[in-house]
């Protein structure tokens, strides 16, 4: 930390969008200085915070963005590896760039989870047509087939409902040919997701499971803690910590979880801060973005205790009047100054209320609104 | 509001210190893009908003400041009101230049009080040396002198502890003969500040009474709510919403009290977010920079529900470690990005408990760090 008074520490985050954007805001209060690399014009973060506009493999770039900063960070999982280590050598990077490697891949990320007695669906890696068929015959219809690869929010998957050669064109149609893999689709009850953080120190604070519903592969609504949190956070929360100790991991760590038959599987993992997170902003005592930038730079966590209750509802493709939104009692509107554009995150709801039975009422009003 | 859906509305704020950067930072979330005046080249909000670098009253650069926003405001009471009717001209200014006129005099704001029925200590104009004998012979010492206008912190004031010449000679060269106001030294027990917020429509909402304790004139703590506060708030929000409303006012509105004899007097006012109000980030369901920025530009306004008990205390001319105000249970930093000096407000810690009693603790070792 450079600590002359005016400044904690300086801090380059590669990606400047909603994620950018709010730690930025969760610096300031710190004293930090954010830095972001992003390739776009009207990246989300550039609007408070220093803008490199270049892209994420443009070296002489990364060098602008190390240079000076007492750490770098990445708010998407999809910084190539190489930008990743590249910065390394110059600056500390949290979280590792191994991290970011394990979970750039899913069958290297489904590794990852079984290494350390994480429970995941059946699943098989397909290099070929060929070894679709293969797996298929394996696990079984019905199966989800994605891309190893850069997926994000749906895109890159195709359900397949039966096994049979056309279905099984069309997937293979839908990856475009890329390294895929097969997972059994699993009649689960519900998804939930950890948010966890590690210190530089080793020490590490979890925050309460959380419920997530998806829309067309998109996250809608999240709700904390997750009814019938308590039975399953010691596992959710051993699981974690396994993992973020062999990643000798530092700040934010998310992991994907469907419950099926009243059990953990893992889905996937996220090495950054997390929409299932934003809810903490308002519905915890340190928000998550604030702990990762804490982990970051050094500092000791913060409490991750819960405010009550909390849900959060995602705006996606279109804005409802902010005035309605902000006369629903303990409802807290965040935009990410993104232009509207169908399937696209442009902000998020938050509500608040002293317990469960409490949310209902403002909840179904955000709904409501959110259609 | 421009309403574009990337912009709910774009928002001027004259004045670019630590007010200003809160305000910013409260703004993004609600969509809005803020752009400060503020002639100092590293004004604290200028890390995080759009900065026009010249004085408060250059023409031109507030013809700069106006153009394209929906609205001004300003976070200092010292702007000139000349600067704050030119803006007015052209763009909507809240809290209205009148309200600002009546706060910059004290012998204004005490006639402003007086005439919404706030009673006040006793009190003389004192327009000369003689006038300064006169005053003095008939409030009697104790008495405090301050200049009518740009008092800020204790400066600008003598304390005239009797009434003998020697001592009204040297409290004359203190307020270096400016215009001036004798007020009468009341032996208070203790002193409160209220902060509310009137929205366009005339919707008002009030935070409890936060009791403030000073320290060579500036604020160094203020507790939320105030001990006892609900046997004084009916009156404290009576008084000011009669002077709301009389100012026709739109935004955040602060005065300060001595309680004497358990009876509420008017100290004085600002037309802005105060430094009593930090707390209500962390403290309180909707913090007093969203409420003012929502009034400003036209949004309902928010809860002004306490979350539990707060405390605020200021960092003055130096910043303790980081890391040992973050280890405090319920402790947030912010700091304002500004090189430490004696005398200076460089950020405050706020610390949050589930009521008074579970904050005793954490608030002591805070005071121990800050000393």
């Amino acid at each position: 930390m450079t600590g002359d008074g005016a400044v904690t520490a300086r801090v380059g985050i590669l990606g400047g969008g909603q994620l950018g954007r709010m730690l930025a805001l969760a610096g300031y209060p710190l004293g930090l200085r954010v830095r972001v690399l992003d390739p776009g014009a009207d990246a989300p973060a550039a609007h408070c915070a220093e803008h490199i506009r270049a892209a994420y493999d443009d070296a002489a770039a990364l060098e602008r963005l190390a240079a000076g900063m007492d750490a770098v960070t990445f708010e998407f999982e999809n910084v190539p590896e190489t930008a990743a280590r590249a910065l390394a050598a110059r600056v500390p990077v949290h979280p590792p760039p191994a991290a970011l490697a394990r979970a750039q891949d899913r069958v290297s990320e489904k590794t990852l989870f079984a290494e350390h007695a994480l429970a995941v669906p059946p699943w098989r890696a397909v290099d070929d047509r060929a070894g679709l068929a293969r797996a298929i015959a394996e696990i079984g219809a019905p199966a989800v087939l994605k891309t190893r690869r850069m997926g994000y929010d749906g895109k890159g998957q195709a359900v397949l409902r039966a096994g049979d050669e056309a279905a099984l064109d069309a997937a293979w149609r839908a990856v475009g040919g890329a390294p895929s893999i097969l997972e059994a689709f699993v009649p689960f009850e519900r998804e939930v997701s950890l948010i966890g953080v590690r210190a530089q120190d080793g020490a590490c604070v979890f925050y309460p499971l959380v419920e997530n519903v998806h829309r067309a592969g998109i996250l809608h609504r999240s709700l904390a803690p997750a009814p019938g949190a308590d039975a399953l956070q010691p596992a959710a929360e051993a699981a974690m910590r396994r993992i973020l100790d062999a990643l000798a991991y530092v700040g934010v760590l998310t992991i994907e979880f469907f419950v099926h038959q009243g059990r953990l599987l893992g889905n996937e993992m996220a090495p950054r801060v997390h929409n299932s997170g934003h809810w903490t902003i308002e519905g915890a005592v340190t928000s998550q973005f604030e702990n990762h930038l804490r982990a970051v730079v050094g500092l000791p966590l913060g409490s991750t205790a819960v405010n009550g209750a909390a849900a959060m509802v995602n705006l996606i493709g279109s804005i409802p009047a902010p005035a309605a939104v902000l006369a629903i009692p303990g409802a807290h509107l965040h935009l990410y100054g993104k232009a509207s554009r169908p399937g696209r995150k442009v902000g998020h709801i938050t509500v608040v209320a002293a317990d469960a039975r409490r949310l209902a009422e403002p909840l179904a009003r955000v709904e409501a609104l959110v259609g």
